[in-house]
């Protein structure tokens, strides 16, 4: 951490801030310039995020050095994590292949969530998503079928293989959810529910963490570190989109966190083009771009029928749009060393 | 709601988005332009939100026309709500007077809170904030000193009569911090937090409803939808900064936003500068600009050694600095009619 | 300026780069704190913009210290500076008084737009606002009468005596129009058009700058830098409202921008609140708000009849309902001791 | 176009609304909902653009219905517009193959001119970029070498054969610059410098139409529209990232607006991720991606010593990274179908 002191700092001002440096443990190293004098502080500069530097006399700016997270920094894992989710862990984030999640928004019967998952399981998918519990922006639209979505998507797990990822929204609902999903989603607008990030932290489930839509990089590391930091180390970012001007598209996707999340960190990170978009023309092309950009895995939201579909049909493939969806990022996937064929295409393609 | 249809709709697509919308118990109004086909949807539009009219073949785009909210609307309540605080109600939000909140960022300990109490109300503040349960980026800062603070509060109010406003962030404090807290503020972070607002809306106590740093008037109005659907009308907003780009304080104050809320809603409507600015040095100004453009009150960060705060002390004012805001902010209430003086200063003119 | 190392920097890497900052005339101060080294650059470090220092091997993060402007800096003059306006320079821009700028958006008529001036002077206005050339988003909007709009203003100017403001362009227009006016606006599209920025620089008449709609205020400073270094001295700065994701208003006006603009700069700052808004309803409120926030003057948009405006008639104030802003701003600037009635008004309350 | 009328409109307004739309040979068609009454405008609304509909009393809202711009629209021309640049028209954009352009940020001198583009065409580049007169947000940056750059492009030019782009500001040097370069560059700043687009659409000479920081898409579109409404139709898109809150990038890539615009317009649509990112670490994953999502191209900086670059050093690749991302970019244009082998590999492959 340096500081910058103003034009007409007094020796006196100057004195109490290194006092205050050094009573925290660390050195402070002065230079003296032209017109600035600045203070290094040498040493953990954590222990001086609330000390107020800034607030002292004579103090014009104080500009951190180091990242301010810790556990979900790059430096502290040696190589990136790995991720796995399901009852046998057969599901790897951040390993060699590239991952697909795929379900409808919200699950809203068991007959329509088999046929999804059974659907996209057989084209790829690792993973079933579907929303059990809602967050909506109007109190007037449906907000999910809670308790009984949470059984639907036992079942469907059953009967296809496919775990489940699903969203909690309140901290008094991890343990239930828990019991019934392979990884819990935490919704965009939960990303600094601090209670609800903490309460995740202390289980053993995996946490699939979404990026607030105005959270800058820095905010979504430091939220990964609250869960971290409780004890529980399987979580997946994911980029979903953040909010501009732009009209044309729901939100802005952020292709460009990819690859700096990447570098930052050792967590696995994926992409959810539906949500970015809010449209479904342009999905494929957005999951294609995510994967060439270096993300893990993406997760799409499907519905046979969209225009029925209880929430968010706008940006729901059908089936024959994820397929084609399957193929570009498959393609894209492979060229890049990323792509491994489920059991039943392997065998179609051997025969 | 107006459909919208693509150039190439065919009679049958039109055809079922009509019947999907009688399905609903609305009229369809069909108008055929020179290059568009349109048709209005006669009736309550609320009912089409879920119905998937935009995902359905043909549907180029649909456009609402009335506001998603009721409860939180103009329309909904003759003339503006007034929301009264504390004890004795005696605090009003919404009347012809501005209300000045003040106090420390975080609570620290019993004597700095009752100092900084006893200056405040003195000057003309009429509530009294003070974070017990803090909401913080990093899980390394300072978190507040929960059950403890809010009994240095309740103790603070004793001594000085002042109600007192505390932010509660997850559901399960609700009650808790309602024993204590003469109104429960909801932090720019929880907007969005839809069972917590449902929770406090489950209650009787005063609610101050922060707008979310990337939430869109509508969405702040939605939010405060979900409380008063739970049947607690005492809500009162808080504009506090968005996020844009602009780097020379920590969020922009979206002063357009208050005189479209007076004008959208019927509910008080306040501006916290000191989060928007993010430094302490323009808060005054930003306090004054916001009672001109019609806001009903003002909350301000007040610390008698911002240097040595536990949190956020860079924006907080000294004792000085507040007394130069209310006078600014005083005078401007004055000639809008809007100042009503404290009985100490009342007295104190008199004689 | 400092120079932060990467962790694993080489002794070699670091001498290169402390090699290129003293090439620079600098003295180069070294500081080996735990996790990283860093450089502190003593001199002037406008020198060091052009160098590369980020781009050198070992280097990760390069923090300037120093404001990059210097002519429009707060510390190069002493005190606020005063552009004057005008035959006789008799506005002030700067001083104590504020400056209310009216008119129309586009100029379309003789007879129309010296009604507007005459209605704006009797209120108290100084400057008559007006466009020639305008520049519109699509080629098929109105794009100003250009000349024939100039000799209107300036017919205007005669017969009512007050100083015209006008924008220009294109540089191959300023001399053109630099005979007509008595002040040229820059367009917030045009805040970051070098040449005209130059062009209008080497002119001896004062220039409105516009802030970009999506420009920091470091980036508005460093615009009026090259107006300054050209030897125009005459710039006063407005603020117009910057592009965010809020719907409900065209921009957000950044009432923030103008007390860190009046601590940043000596140059006279205004607000625009008819192009921030977009809408005329709530222009009032938000020129009150920006006298409030310390703001040297207010340019409005009026029209007699707005439905027949020819552009952004949505925006621009009835005679009534600018009669009712200047009483609002009146009351605000009178009690900050900014306010200054006109001759006309002055006689009729002596009388 | 829609109006949607307040809930108390009197029958008079509505009347003087229709007229109004009528008098401009348009058919108001009238429907009365239960809480609004809405008219549709039956005919041209381009028409009504400037008619001031908004602003007459009992209006609430005007919801345009048709895309504002005509001739840059995906219905203007049937299927994708190709242009060709250069002496033979030897390159194409919007065709089968992806374009990469690449070449220094600042023509320095002729060697390393000559040098980079030679590496860059062996790998496969197509047209060679390079500013000769720079837009930079301080006047104390270098700002590009004018004239003599200019010539050194078309020294460069005739060694290496690629077509040269290169950056045009001042309409007055749209001749000149003409004379040069292949291409002419419109750069993001300058996006809604009217005057100089339709200066540049009055050429032949293909342009090069980057996106403004904060403009919406549409406003791209209507910027192109200026110029190809001058009769030059030789227009590239080019989306390089927009202005957000992010830090840790210098600006957000869109990559969204990528597949819109494939959908909205017929031009062609590359992407520039040097100037997105502002650090050349990611460039290579962002470049992957464009193409990914369906861009004809993209344009990167390049640069034999990055931290001797006189500009934008930080965004430059190395000549080993320049290959690295051709091979990303490559192996993914290859598997679209879309990358065509340069001559000198086309040999090397093929011995």
């Amino acid at each position: 951490m340096i500081v910058v002191f103003r034009r007409d700092v007094t020796p006196e001002q100057l004195e109490r801030v290194i006092e205050k440096i050094e009573a925290q443990g660390l050195r402070a190293h002065l230079s003296e310039g032209v017109s600035r004098t600045i203070v290094g502080c040498i040493g953990d500069e954590r222990k001086l995020a609330d000390v107020g530097l800034k607030a002292m006399p004579g103090v014009e700016q104080v500009v951190p050095i180091l990242r301010p997270y810790k556990l979900a920094a790059r430096e502290f894992v040696d190589g990136p994590s790995k991720v796995t989710v399901g009852p046998a862990r057969a599901v790897e984030f951040g390993g060699k292949s590239i991952v697909i999640l795929a379900g409808p928004c919200s699950v809203e019967s068991l007959n329509t969530l088999v046929d999804i998952a059974e659907h996209v399981r057989d084209r790829g998918a690792k993973v079933l998503r579907g929303g059990a519990f809602k967050p909506r922006t109007s109190p007037y639209s449906f907000r999910g079928l809670g308790r009984e979505a949470l059984e639907m998507l036992a079942l469907a797990r059953e009967r296809t293989g496919l775990p489940v990822v699903t969203e909690v929204m309140d901290p008094r609902q991890v343990e239930e959810v828990s019991a019934f999903a392979d990884m819990l989603q935490i919704g965009a607008r939960n990303m600094q529910n601090f209670d609800l990030l903490e309460e995740v932290g202390r289980g053993r489930c995996p946490v699939l963490l979404k990026r607030g839509m105005s959270a800058r990089i820095e905010e979504l590391l430091l939220a990964a570190e609250y869960i971290l930091g409780k004890g529980n180390m399987r979580v997946v970012l994911c980029e979903r989109g953040i909010r501009t001007f732009e009209t044309m598209s729901r939100n802005t996707l952020d292709i460009t966190a990819v690859p700096i999340l990447k570098r930052e960190t050792h967590l696995p990170v994926i992409v959810d083009p539906s949500h970015a978009a809010g449209r479904r023309d342009i999905v494929s092309e957005l999951a294609a771009a995510s994967v060439a950009a270096g993300a893990d895995g993406v997760m799409v939201e499907v519905h046979p029928r969209p225009e029925e579909a209880v929430s968010d049909g706008d940006q729901a493939l059908t089936f024959a749009e994820f397929d084609d969806m399957v193929e570009r990022v498959g393609a894209i996937a492979s060229v890049l060393g990323r792509w491994e064929l489920s059991g039943k295409r392997r065998a179609a393609e051997a025969s």
